[in-house]
């Protein structure tokens, strides 16, 4: 049995760890076309931000350490071809600018996805960054050293973290964001001032409902030109989004799913026998709403590399799904969410409502005591909890959001959660946990 | 509609409130034999380790504030006895020494728990305290500021919350304990020395398996006498238990369960027609293994509490029960559980399994990592979870022994937990919450 993986990130090595536990026999082969593997990308603004000493440290295992496993990790190496039928890929070898063919038993594609770059960030301008991987990040590193004003075009998750970050280092930090406001698409519209407010208490200008035209400069950016004026940036951050690495599915007749990404079922197999899709690129299965839904962040993408690394090497295990839970911290604000917002429970047609909640996340006496905002969604008729959306000033306490993430994947209800004996004293929340409360008002409602 | 509420604290004054809400037309009278009623008696460690300003900050709504919300509130008023039959109590205004008698249509029993004082504890000797209520919190307060060396006697959840608070203040602190180890009660023996040492770093002296014996002084307390010598104190703090306060109960014929405290039906009513428990004289159900306990903890009472007032004003609500769930903090350790240790499990005759984990509760790499271990208790045959113990260096952590919460509370498995799309940042967890660790590691032993 041999077992070709392609990417040895997030997916690809949990697939390659879990084949070699499940199968001591298996010929384990993981190609990255990269010269680091088994690292924490989402660690990648941490170093910036100084919170993570060096990018070294979020790597895992190193390729020594996976080789003394048994798995074969060879960096540097590009897969440019599979061939289904014959059962081989084509691998570049980028350092001896070599190609040969491998053979597969099972391949697992990983191939993660690429961070977008509009026409705009088509550029050899020094000072123009993109941040989805370690040699993305060092570059990022070494145009900080030396810069004094950031501009950040995008308002997600990366473009918010790395709004802390750089701002941390001593930059001025404008923020650019397409829409009305920062973080859209993972909140509601009532929460998203406050993940803005932060942002500018932490200095950062941040500039709504702009779009970006193009940079200024040459050789080095100088500025970003956009419809509301020119901004002047010797450090420019793109953060506009990510899309599915898909190339090499398609070459194999890979089907792909509504979303973009590659389609896939609970085995992570797809529509080509002995071929299995896990990761960033490939489409999930939404457990409250069972539709398939593309969301590339750490966990389901490990998760999914584990389930690929049990069914490649002969055992039988099944992706669960998600629930659409992300979480991030921008200064002192953590912002989580799970399950879906109104918005998308309006856009699905559910008949959905939506309670807020203002507390605080200790026993209000208590002097640790900081605001947290719930917004908690369910559906009327049938009481089930549809999802959770969560502001905390001091940021741990939206962790609590793995509660409603955990009870939507057993379908509980809105009173589940209510009758849930979660845990009190004074340094931890209210006697009544901000939770609790938000349970109370919606299961009430619906 | 009369409706009589003796004990005006979680349970009496979540009554009176839900009463209310409920019905406006009923009289609601709430006697208190104290002087503060409505307050959050689990603030008081905090008010003297200084987290919590004065006690008057612990006081949620005045007799004032509930009076203009319609709930007669009489303090200092004992309700001495109960006559079933005639449906009246017998009410002693402590203030003017006049007792009367007062009819009901629904009388609650929200009479709490005392202190447990031992024979060697009943003494007028200055200097040694219990700490319940906030005349006893401002009385240890009075003898706090002129004393060098505390003795706390008992090493559960108020004992340990005093050692930080004394330590705090600049006290000597020796903290004794008749058991093997510290927070023995709520953890198994394999997580209990970690808390003991935690005190010790923080300069607390733990002894346990020592037995106290008896006082010394003569006016003041000068120290404390033990099978394992004199331990020298001018401040004593007696915390080895409580008590559920049943007179009243018993008084007026209501059964009690084999816990010793009132038993009740899921609308929180005793055998008694016409009168209701609540709080922490009364005991619950264990979810778990649906067994009777007593439980005396802030929320359980309060959601009594809640019940009992929409019953007793013609509604209709149940109590869910409980799962065994506390809390604590000391020092910067964070200790929390849920359901059923494996000593418990044990003792109940349970196929129980526990797994331990340590990890860290952000990313390993992150700068704000701390350690945090995690042990899960599970059922072979039936997969189900059974119970959580979470031990952290910062202390938030723990708190996500609510995830495990919520689920005992829908009787989920260990892979029900383990395929929870729990929320990951660098900042907040591992990639694999260790939640997720856990649960991994104990579904593949059920």
């Amino acid at each position: 049995m041999r077992i070709v993986i392609v990417g040895g990130v997030a997916a690809g090595m949990s697939a390659a760890s879990r084949a070699r536990r499940f199968s001591p026999d298996a010929q384990i082969v993981v190609f990255d076309r990269g010269e680091f593997v088994s690292y924490g990308a989402c660690g990648l603004p941490y170093v910036i931000g100084g919170e993570v000493g060096d990018f070294g440290d979020l790597v895992a295992r190193t390729p020594e350490q996976m080789r003394a496993r048994g798995i074969g990790v060879r960096t540097r190496h590009e897969v440019t071809g599979v061939d289904a039928r014959a059962a081989t890929v084509t691998v570049l070898d980028r350092e001896a600018g070599r190609t040969t063919t491998e053979p597969f038993d099972r391949l697992l594609l990983a191939t993660g996805v690429s961070a977008v770059r509009p026409a705009w960030a088509q550029t050899d301008l020094g000072g123009v960054h993109v941040l989805r991987d370690i040699p993305d990040g060092r570059a990022l590193e070494a145009s900080v050293a030396g810069a004094r004003r950031a501009c950040i075009v995008g308002g997600g998750y990366i473009g918010l973290e790395l709004a802390e970050a750089l701002r941390a280092r001593g930059l001025s930090v404008v923020l650019l964001e397409r829409g009305p406001e920062v973080a859209g698409r993972m909140l509601d519209p009532q929460l998203q001032a406050q993940v803005r407010e932060e942002l500018e208490r932490g200095g950062v200008d941040v500039r709504c409902g702009v779009t970006v035209e193009g940079l200024t400069g040459t050789g080095h950016v100088t500025g970003v030109q956009t419809d509301a004026g020119l901004v002047r940036a010797d450090l420019v951050v793109v953060a506009v989004g990510v899309k599915p690495n898909v190339e090499l599915a398609r070459a194999a007749g890979v089907r792909l799913g509504k979303t973009g990404a590659v389609a896939v079922n609970a085995r992570q197999e797809t529509n080509v026998p002995g071929i299995y899709s896990a990761g960033d690129n490939t489409q999930s299965t939404h457990r409250v709403t069972r539709r398939s839904v593309h969301i590339p962040l750490g966990l389901p993408a490990n998760r999914m590399g584990r389930v690929a690394g049990v069914n490649m090497a002969g055992g039988n295990a099944r992706f669960p799904g998600v629930v659409g839970t992300g979480i991030f911290k921008t200064f002192e604000l953590g912002v989580a969410r799970t399950g879906l917002t109104q918005t998308e429970a309006d856009e699905l047609g559910l008949n959905a409502v939506s309670v807020d909640v203002t507390s605080t996340d200790h026993a209000g006496y208590h002097s640790g005591s900081r605001p947290i905002h719930v917004r908690l969604t369910g559906e009327r008729g049938t009481g089930r909890l549809l999802g959770a959306q969560l502001i905390g000033r001091n940021h741990l306490s939206v962790k609590r959001v793995d509660v409603v993430a955990a009870l939507l994947g057993t379908r509980a209800t809105a009173q589940d959660l209510f009758d849930a004996d979660l845990a009190y004293a004074p340094p931890f929340s209210g006697v009544w946990d901000v939770l609790l409360v938000a349970a109370d008002r919606l299961h009430r409602q619906l």
